[in-house]
């Protein structure tokens, strides 16, 4: 795997009080943060399987005398952002994706490490078949990058359908399987 | 490459009067089709890039039976959106993403055929450095799917700083950096 995965701490609130129940349920307000450094590599393998070859990616020159980019190559607004959804899904095996909006407010550049936050701001239980729910949650999602993460790299929402709001359980995922929950579309 | 690329015809209006100029410069209604179809090595090198391992994407059984797609394996919602900057890119090689909003509307699954169209809504001319100038482009971005593309899969809206209007033009690009173009973050 060529990125650099590690989950950093759950917390409840923005004063970073640590949730550390095996067992927790998402609540309005958890955020959890995730650290990803971005490679040559994660790039040229992202343009070769997105298709998206612009050359602010992949070529210095361009980067800097077309996109302004002072440092060079930068790495796909969209990869970086892919670090929403991973983050979800990694915690909520099996949620689905219902929408995502995206403000590109600086450039990550390659080379880069970047903090991604997804904070929960509205859960809705919504029916499900026979005894099963799930749950609509819109996350807020921002990337960090630069010194400190002084820098808000990308700002916006996303909307997504868990099967469940126990964090990262894969007996929930089980549990879902046999109870045939519905689809989300 | 993964993916099948194919260029279909720009048009001019909704009413596909063909664009065929090799010169010809964005105005506000043109747009732009692609064809692509996503296989399981796409959706496989895209989780490993991407770290996004959501079962949905991997498992036809919890596709089934937790995502409720009944087909089985669905292709990641941002991979497929990747199409509409790649797209961009491929027409305006050094174009700058600024946003993107995106509704999954309805699941691709794993082997579809897709078509994604980008049609320019919003044209601004912006100050450069110099004597160059830059194009904030509003676009709608529209991804297609199932029997004669009757099925909206993805809805939504791209801001992009293009350096040039002239479509797919690589001497602008030499131009631009000639001209020492200004960065758009």
């Amino acid at each position: 795997m060529r990125l650099v995965r590690a989950i950093l701490p759950v917390v409840r609130t923005a004063s970073t009080t640590a949730a550390s129940s095996p067992n927790r349920v998402l609540r309005v307000g958890d955020a959890v943060r995730e650290r990803r450094h971005f490679t040559g590599a994660d790039v040229a393998a992202y343009a070769a399987v997105s298709g998206d070859r612009n050359p602010v990616h992949l070529d210095d020159g361009i980067a800097r005398e077309v996109g302004g980019f002072q440092r060079g190559r930068v790495v796909h607004g969209m990869l970086v952002a892919s670090v929403f959804p991973s983050v979800i899904a990694a915690h909520f095996p099996g949620a689905v994706y219902a929408s995502q909006t995206l403000r590109f407010a600086a450039p990550v550049y390659v080379g880069d490490e970047v903090v991604a936050q997804v904070r929960a701001l509205h859960i809705r239980m919504m029916a499900g078949n026979g005894s099963t729910s799930r749950y609509l949650v819109k996350f807020e999602t921002k990337c960090f990058t630069g010194k400190d993460e002084g820098s808000l790299a990308i700002d916006g929402e996303a909307m997504a359908v868990l099967p469940t709001l126990d964090w990262s359980s894969e007996t929930a995922i089980e549990k879902q399987c046999k109870d045939g929950l519905a689809g989300a579309w």
